[in-house]
């Protein structure tokens, strides 16, 4: 039914008001932090983008359907902070909750295929997982080289930790970019922009 | 290269700086305009989980891919106002300028791709344009349908310019959608949401 779809994408719109780390980037943007509504729009583009240099060949559809459903469940569980490191297991289960919840308001069929993406995203097993976690992890460390290390340099964010937590999963996706990006994390250390290990 | 997929990722951000005439819904959201990155994001969800109902059968990938880079040229030229009716083709002609600008930072390939989708949004001659127009159409009625019809109340517009504005548009790609909107969009009027047509 039409209002099933309604219900869902009129729930969806919470997305807009979650909170993550990093700020579009200045001088044209309002000093606001992003939503993950609006990020989940950007790495579908760079998914889509670095498709052509992906670890292997990837069904680049699925990539950017992936991405469109991956943080849903931020709506009621809120960003899952990035560099926080326990209670994953939790923070994991009460996003289970949120996105059957949610893709739940759908018709059947459209609400089972965004749970099996969702779940697909989560597992990491897929070429596409892989390409999609790739992006997801490489996004904000794309803005805080082009805004001065905001977020690392807000919350006090070492060097090793941001490399420990992005590098493995964008090189399983997409080793050259990783490649890429090794090298500028690295003139940021030099740079100054992280936090002091402690 | 990489670093050509990077310039074009962060010259995109500047999306997210360009306002629309929606807000995203309350309470929890800051009292801000929506802006067309997470709008893509949204209306990709939208068309998707419309897809059962499009007037005829469509390649839903195809449709997602439309939404993603439909609203990139409004970097250069903001919003082009939704109820404005002059200097269309003037508008179009400026757009076009700036998604050859922002799609020609990419690699070729991938940006000639991007280009042929956006051309083929603004052609709406396949099925999957018209189901990509009629989402786009209908999410700011949707979003006006839940906040006592904000944007419509705000610029003083009126029932009969709204139907004019949207329904051929999602008519053409969803009729179900249509049918639904048309009865709720009557329901808005009784209740006095709309400006007196002038």
């Amino acid at each position: 039914m039409i209002a099933d779809v309604v219900a869902f994408i009129v729930e969806i719109d919470k997305l807009k008001a979650v909170t993550r780390k990093v700020k579009p980037l200045g001088p044209l943007n309002p000093d606001r932090y992003e939503n993950p509504a609006e990020h989940s729009w950007q790495i579908a583009l760079l998914a889509w983008s670095l498709a052509p240099f992906a670890e292997s060949s990837v069904e680049i559809n699925r990539v950017i359907k992936l991405l469109q459903v991956h943080d849903i469940g931020e709506i009621d569980t809120g960003d899952t902070m990035a560099f926080v490191t326990e209670g994953v297991a939790e923070r994991k289960q009460a996003e289970r909750v949120a996105v059957e919840r949610i893709f739940g308001l759908l018709p059947a069929a459209q609400g089972r295929e965004m749970l099996a993406l969702w779940e697909e995203f989560e597992d990491e097993r897929t070429p596409e997982a892989r390409l999609a976690h790739a992006a997801d992890r490489a996004m904000p460390v794309l803005l805080n080289l082009a805004n001065n290390g905001q977020s690392w340099r807000e919350n006090g964010i070492a060097y090793d930790r941001v490399v420990a937590r992005v590098g493995p999963q964008i090189h399983a996706g997409c080793p050259a970019l990783w490649e890429y990006l090794r090298a500028r994390l690295e003139a940021a250390k030099l740079d100054g922009w992280f936090g002091i290990p402690g």
